[in-house]
């Protein structure tokens, strides 16, 4: 008689179940190196802002490169369907709560037109800023030339997944290898979450990859299709075919998680995972002047955490500067996320991202005990 | 001195604590084929609706059948207690909370009649559905041959924990394999939950098996008895048990997971355990026109999760077709059953249900974090 | 340099971290023989009813034990200490929270009375019913012959923690060997949790050993003195140790699980674990008739889970024969314990309680997930 | 092609998460020996008092040091900033919350008086009481002296994580081989959490080490940094370090558990993971006469649990010779912890703290089980 085959899992780790451990060398955060390059291209902070209209328009893209970061810009989204992009933020906004889907359904089915994604793109770079744009695989052939012709410096291929082999009856798949020759800029293409599929996708010429597919319990992805795995096992995955792929290759593909990130404490873990920069959205919604106003919602139907039809009011917190570079005025780790990421690193003596890939880190599930004895609270002026 | 023995204890897994890992290929949802064969029948959609009485009337079970799954009838119920079942149901619905245990207890006091049997069954079967049943092994062999009489394709013999074995003094055990033959028609038995005990019998001759004992931690099962097997385990022991016993016979015995599924998530990892089929109540309870008009209750004293005497009131949030292929007005995972099975199935890269059996699954427990820095809340309409 | 040695923890489970498999071969429950002997005694279901003034008086001694059980009563209570025991008892439910503490301080600092010990004892024989009584180990000597001339069938000499080596200054500790021999009745010692000592408390020759010490989250030896071990492990080791003891000398000695039992689910799992009986208490203070009318409270200011000055409301839910045998009103499994343990063995193909202990037991958590989608009310009259 | 390397990742634990075994031998509690030696000082009570504003000033110092502890004042804190501490101490308690963090940054802007520095340690040692008082890294070299010259016994140099080699551009790090020496007194160094870190501070010939970074989920450091170890295990590396360096020196260095800690569960535990000696701050500001009068504050930005500008009402509970002797009139066991700790030696059969090093440590997650039958409530007077 054969022996039982009992399929096998293994066990994934997300932000809230893992920590840093302090390093036997500490550096004073102000000599840490936090720098993030793609190529031809350097930021001063490994940060990219999601490619979502709450978080992304073009005068917030401008703010968030020149402080250093990038922020990329929704190609598919209200910018380039609505000559008006302002007055249909701001209805959205007015809008109460049940007829959000409604409006929101009907809002992003206007088309998609050329003449607004040159516009928005050109009003990017003549504030002087680098210019990023994400389309989705499937609109990729047409949507990227118009945007290379309007002088973008950036590239972003997105959907929920990504893989270079993609079975279909209705389109040709999208050739990334072919993308990437004829874009002739960096090129990120994402969202991935394994080893095998990362590296791929590193074999196309690709300079970046987005790191997350339903990384958190809240996800849609995870809720809906079942399908998902938690950023630390993600970003450690994609971080190993990265090697793999520079040892084979000699080149150094970006990996950057995108996902889950709340506060300074998760966008540490994510690089001592082995990210070479974070995409955040939600702690950016937050940031005074940022188009959703105080609001944040999906672009798409299959967005992960934020399916198009669904708002959340994640409020106003602070200034982008106060988001980035602190002050904090609150000990959530919702702000001064850049020097979070400068004290974390002095504290586990990594003098550049690098040296952040090889931290200590351990599994220890974030348990709720101290409200046990008496309760912490804190003034939010 | 001899060495201790101390008991040793595995680990199981449900529902929650495990997701799925996007392939290396993806295909387009309509790529995918989700249909289910037993034996001479084949169903477009891999799902069967529960043998309980607030989810399967003769009506349900027609319109059910006709879009593609498959519906059992409880012989055992009130279709075949009460000549005015409608009545009857009606009356548990209108039944304040406090007398509903007694009533229900009174309600299925009265003897089951034959003629109803064959009436419901020709009922379904001059609507010209597929028509399958449900009886306990104690009643298989008289109420069997009734309903075989009258015409039905399929025969279900189910209770909380079926064995090829049962050790009784008051009646002689089912011999299933007898069952099997006098019936000549397909037989699902049921419910089993590990790997020994579905392959003796699988041996018996069946063609299905019901996988599914106390599987979530609101099962009384499990509170009452102590008894239970999550049902990521569960599935994953049965279908180890269908693939040792393909090999030593060439029979594929269809695996059907039982119990413990609410949303398209827990439904696709069924699949990805190893489910040829799932079997679903409580989702389909919630159908606009499901008998038990947005309430769910229990069938035996016994039942895991309902014992007889609880009634919950589910609600009604759809109708049939929306459930089970969409569209989807929510992001729960409560709506377009199938379609979330399409999208897990091609996000995964499975051309089919056997390739989803082969997909990667982890173990990362879904833990709340999202709801710690903003609200996601949601308008249903 | 020499290797750092670090100190290794084992992991430790609970009752709501495990769960039953059924077996292969199913039993109806009236086959099934539940019955748990004692050296000479026979008892017709396995459940010791704990010896805590709340929950065991003669009177109740007397029902519980001829119902097939057998009650403890505790020698030094408030039975022996007040002539007028049932003034006292309702004194403590009737006084107000905020005085309840001194109260019990004050009542039980009143002498133990040794021709109240010999009426108490005498009113239980009288009755016809077995009597079986429980003195601390520093009182051990004194009261266990006063109790023996009054005619007992069984001795419990119980502490929080009990070991055969005690270091103390102010006393010689308890030789539990004299002991055993000065008595010639029946010895249970309490409590233990681990090989080790369980098995050196075997080789005094006593005839049962209680087990659990800190078994509860809400237990304050574990909140107090940081120590305790989850009920399932101590199970398992103490019947590690049992089954070596039995083939170094060939004596059976009965383990019997006691603290943390609330449902008959955990009471399943401790058989399951290798108990020969359980000890509860608050499942039975919640029987009509018990002594403590509604309420509990510790009998030392170390009792585990109740420190002396404790007193919870667990209000009066059926008859003691209700919670014993049934019929259950309820579906959270506080009711028929022994209907319970029958159903669950025929379920796991247990004919006894000798195979109840080889029934397999996995790790599975009690996770909450039912509550997501809808509610599970009951209605309890 | 290389194989991928994958980060690895181990489990560490905290204080909730693991629970101590009954020994095979029992002690009496007043037979056991509590008593701490650093040096040529040696301390009734292995417990310090951590040196924060709300929880040490000269009074509380002299008085807690007379109790037999060793209390440590903070030399940068409001005492040696404010002649008039005492009223700066009520306007911190007396300002409402939505000042509060404006006015504690305020007042520790305050430079820090030299003159300050003798007159509070020249208090508490004409009291006639050991004096300990605490500086950071940064200035250590210029206030140890002033200290040293005033009279203190032992200084404590203390950061969030304090490592050998600190890397800065303005400042020369401290090199604690020379303040050990310049000294000449005990000296205690901290804060540090791994076995490599931890060796490698002993080595510069400090006496003591605390143990603690980012130990409890609610603390900031973990949520605004991600870093942090649970105390169990960094107790447990930062123990096996010490026998490392024991064996290699024959040098015996304290290892002193800091933070976390908050009933006599925690404490209890923190020995037996290795300590010899614990640190609290929250359990003794809740003391009748602590400096903090029922609040509790941050010393500084970057401190883990309390940064500068939080202020938690801690409420005022006991005496501190009840908080630390008893009698308890809690069981939550935030009173009596000396005698929590006696206690728990005595069940776990340590006659010392070397004893209570080599007490099996278990696993034991704590699970809220018992609120789900009753409601255990607890006067508190």
């Amino acid at each position: 008689m054969s022996q039982p085959k009992f399929k096998q899992l293994e066990r994934a780790y997300g932000f809230d179940e893992v920590s840093l451990v302090p390093g036997d060398v500490t550096i004073n955060p102000d000599q840490t190196d936090i720098s993030f390059n793609l190529r031809n291209l350097t930021f001063s902070i490994p940060i990219l802002a999601a490619a979502m209209d709450a978080v992304v328009d073009p005068s917030f893209a401008v703010k968030f490169n020149k402080l250093g970061g990038l922020a990329v810009l929704n190609l598919e989204g209200i910018q380039t369907r609505y000559e008006n992009a302002d007055e249909i933020m701001e209805c959205i906004v007015q809008t109460p709560e049940n007829k959000i889907t409604s409006l929101l359904q009907k809002i992003y089915a206007e088309p998609i037109k050329e003449n607004l994604i040159s516009e928005r793109i050109r009003a990017i770079k003549q504030a002087g800023a680098i210019c990023a744009v994400s389309v989705t695989p499937q609109n990729a052939k047409t949507l990227a030339l118009v945007a290379k012709d309007a002088g973008i410096d950036l590239l972003v291929a997105q959907s929920t997944v990504t893989t270079t082999r993609h079975i279909s009856k209705s389109y040709r798949g999208l050739i990334l290898s072919e993308l990437c020759q004829t874009m002739s800029l960096p090129v990120i293409v994402g969202n991935c979450c394994s080893y095998s599929a990362a590296l791929e996708l590193m074999r196309t010429g690709i300079d970046g990859i987005l790191v997350g597919v339903g990384p958190g319990a809240a996800c849609t992805t995870r809720e809906v299709l079942g399908v998902g795995v938690p950023q630390i096992t993600a970003t450690i995955e994609c971080a190993a075919a990265r090697e793999t792929y520079f040892q084979e290759s000699g080149k150094y593909v970006a990996v950057i998680t995108d996902g889950g990130i709340h506060t300074g404490g998760d966008l540490c873990k994510a690089f001592a995972a082995g990210a070479d920069a974070v995409m955040i959205g939600s702690p950016l919604a937050q940031a005074e002047g940022a188009p959703g106003r105080g609001y944040h919602w999906g672009m798409s139907h299959s967005h992960s955490a934020l399916p198009r039809g669904t708002r959340v009011k994640v409020g106003t917190i602070a200034s982008l500067e106060q988001i980035l570079f602190g002050p904090s005025s609150v000990t959530n780790g919702t702000q001064n996320l850049a020097g979070a990421l400068r004290t974390s690193m002095g504290v586990c003596g990594a003098r550049n991202i690098k040296e952040m890939h090889k931290v200590k880190m351990i599994i220890a599930p974030a348990i709720k005990t101290e409200g046990k004895y008496f309760q912490i609270t804190q003034h939010v002026p």
